[in-house]
């Protein structure tokens, strides 16, 4: 079986320096905050080439402290609304809510599934503030025009980036990540970060996730406790050298699926610059999707489905069930995730290829 | 120099557990929620006398997703008003506010600290649904009358535990758990649980902590991120039998205050029942609280204050200043926190006693 992502055998090549990190840990007794967070948080805002980053407890949680902040800073407030693609992991569209904020679901790009300036003025209306810029399946959206678009119209522009660590950087905008265990940067459990160049959001979010405090039982904000743990802050510093590497290998792989894969009724991704995609998911279309997986299930290819149901039909959404969101529809019956990893052999990647190819 | 509590020292023990556990985990490949979370739940609610107990990230959230699961039951609704101990840590407060209710301070009991049942009428309004117990400094709090208050009003009571794990089980109310690194019970890292013996509340929360959701991609409910991580709970799993004999050994320890300090400017907390106190700290009064904790800071005695600004002075909360809460605010002015930790010795004790009495 060629599993979609093998994260044991990814992990293994660390398992000493873990091992030295959590006994570090011990022997120095910090398991809240302090130095290996600190020093993860310095040396991954300078991997995405921003000037400040904090760690929080998830990605979802990075989302919603990313809002809270700017409105405690007076940049937004609680029921603006924020433009976000309808095609997204439900966390993007959780974290605007439970910062009190109204999201404005937006048909994809038909090409790349990412949000784009094509038609993104239908979605307008007076309280929309903010658009949340999700790099889907580890894609950069366009964000030259989004950005021309935001200055525009003077909205916030943010990044949920949950899904593009190592995305070259354009602008100086917000973003936010998760380190999920299957992201292109993952921990051993639950992580994010918030990555920013303004300095007054960092000093707020820095508080928000610590019960509003920055000086021990001073509690000058409406905080709550999402922090990073020092334990996942220093193995992910472990890991953080490996990621502009393995998205290399990453690159490598999707260039062969994109070119070898000739099925007339598999699509593969549309992919304008291979340096602006770091590839967390290769995602292809097919209008018989469910057989297709069946089908490479059975010749021993584990795939995923990124994602079965589109939030606004979740039945945690009631409100958004009627919106005419047809291609984002359409999007999650077609979509098919082949396995996607640094450690995909080139022969494995042969084998998926003809497999798919003999579909 | 006495430390407050040797946290490295406490877990000396335990490292090669630890270590194998984190072996274990990288073997295994799963990182979020799975069997370790889940053993370590089943035998947390058996410690705690209850059927079901969650895993969340922290001790804040499981107030939180607590509140909110009643919401979601229709036992509560937001906007409902909470009677809380003002004396408590502030995560208590926003825990209440988080879910959207109001939190409605009330001054302790001046013989415990804790909330009972005198004066309690006077904060009652129309609004009032819950009263939130806490277990302040691990003293059960007088839970038999607080009950039948409860019952006759109709009023939903819940345990915030943060500070009371090993407590005996009064009663079969949900209960909230921290397991910040310092409490009885502590990990390494950021880890909270939510005990009860309602099965329609376990299932809601365990959605809640889970982006709402209880099978893969399908959110029903509108949840959040906060689950325990499977090392964190494998920690707990290694830690959990040890946390009774060290109530005891706390027990001990307290006994000894009590019964040895004698000077007259220092009041010893007033304990009814020494199995109704799991001593997560022992906390002496005197009104020159800053006096004495330097003095003993300069005899090698590290002492700290919980907590020296109350809740209702924080700046996060300016519009509850006002209140009018001077037992609270004197409390503040006044506790101390001696040394507490089950590896005290019988020397360092003496050592603490005497400096004490030489004041
Ligand atoms: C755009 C965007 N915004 C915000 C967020 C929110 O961030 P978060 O709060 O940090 O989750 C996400 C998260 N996004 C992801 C989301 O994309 C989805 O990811 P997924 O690929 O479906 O995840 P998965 O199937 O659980 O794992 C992927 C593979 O990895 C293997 N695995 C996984 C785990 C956890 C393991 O322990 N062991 C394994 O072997 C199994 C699978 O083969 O679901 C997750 C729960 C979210 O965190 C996002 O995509
Ligand atoms: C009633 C009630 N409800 C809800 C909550 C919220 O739970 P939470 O969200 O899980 O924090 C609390 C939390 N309560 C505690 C609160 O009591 C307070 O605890 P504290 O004793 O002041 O904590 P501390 O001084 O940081 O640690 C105690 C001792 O332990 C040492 N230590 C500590 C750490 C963290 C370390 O890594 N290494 C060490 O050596 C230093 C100190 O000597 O502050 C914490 C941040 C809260 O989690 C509560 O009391």
């Amino acid at each position: 079986m060629i599993p979609f992502l093998n994260l044991q055998a990814l992990h293994a090549p660390h398992h000493e320096a873990y091992h030295l990190r959590l006994q570090h840990i011990l022997d120095q007794g910090q398991f809240i905050l302090g130095e290996e967070v600190t020093r993860f948080e310095k040396s991954f805002a300078e991997f995405c080439g921003a000037p400040y980053a904090i760690g929080v407890g998830n990605g979802l949680d990075a989302i919603t402290l990313t809002l809270r902040g700017y409105q405690l800073l007076g940049k937004l407030q609680p029921g603006d609304h924020v433009l976000v693609p309808a095609n997204t992991f439900i966390a993007s569209i959780i974290g605007i809510r439970e910062a009190g904020m109204v999201p404005v679901l937006v048909e994809p790009d038909p090409e790349t599934y990412n949000l784009s300036t094509k038609d993104l003025e239908k979605y307008l209306n007076s309280k929309v503030r903010a658009i949340m810029v999700v790099h889907l399946y580890g894609q950069l959206a366009p964000m030259e025009e989004l950005i021309a678009f935001a200055e525009k119209l003077q909205l916030l522009l943010l990044e949920d980036a949950a899904q593009g660590h190592g995305l070259p950087k354009v602008g100086n905008h917000t973003q936010t990540y998760s380190f999920y265990p299957g992201k292109n940067l993952g921990a051993l459990g639950d992580a994010g970060a918030v990555v920013t160049h303004e300095v007054e959001l960092y000093q707020v979010i820095k508080q928000l996730r610590n019960y509003g405090s920055d000086q021990k039982y001073h509690n000058e904000l409406p905080g709550v406790n999402s922090r990073l743990d020092p334990l996942q802050a220093a193995f992910l510093s472990v890991r953080l050298p490996f990621v502009n590497p393995e998205n290399e290998q990453r690159r490598a792989i999707a260039k062969r699926y994109t070119a070898e894969i000739n099925h007339p009724l598999i699509q593969t991704p549309s992919i304008a610059d291979y340096n602006r995609h770091v590839f967390h998911l290769y995602v292809v279309r097919c209008a018989q999707r469910d057989a297709l997986q069946q089908y490479l299930f059975e010749k021993g290819i584990e795939t995923l489905i990124h994602y079965p149901i589109p939030p606004h039909k979740q039945g945690a959404f009631p409100e958004l069930h009627h919106l005419p969101l047809s291609f984002t529809e359409q999007l999650h019956r077609e979509v098919l995730s082949l396995p996607m990893s640094p450690l995909l052999t080139d022969e494995e990647v042969s084998y998926i290829i003809q497999t798919l190819n003999a579909f």
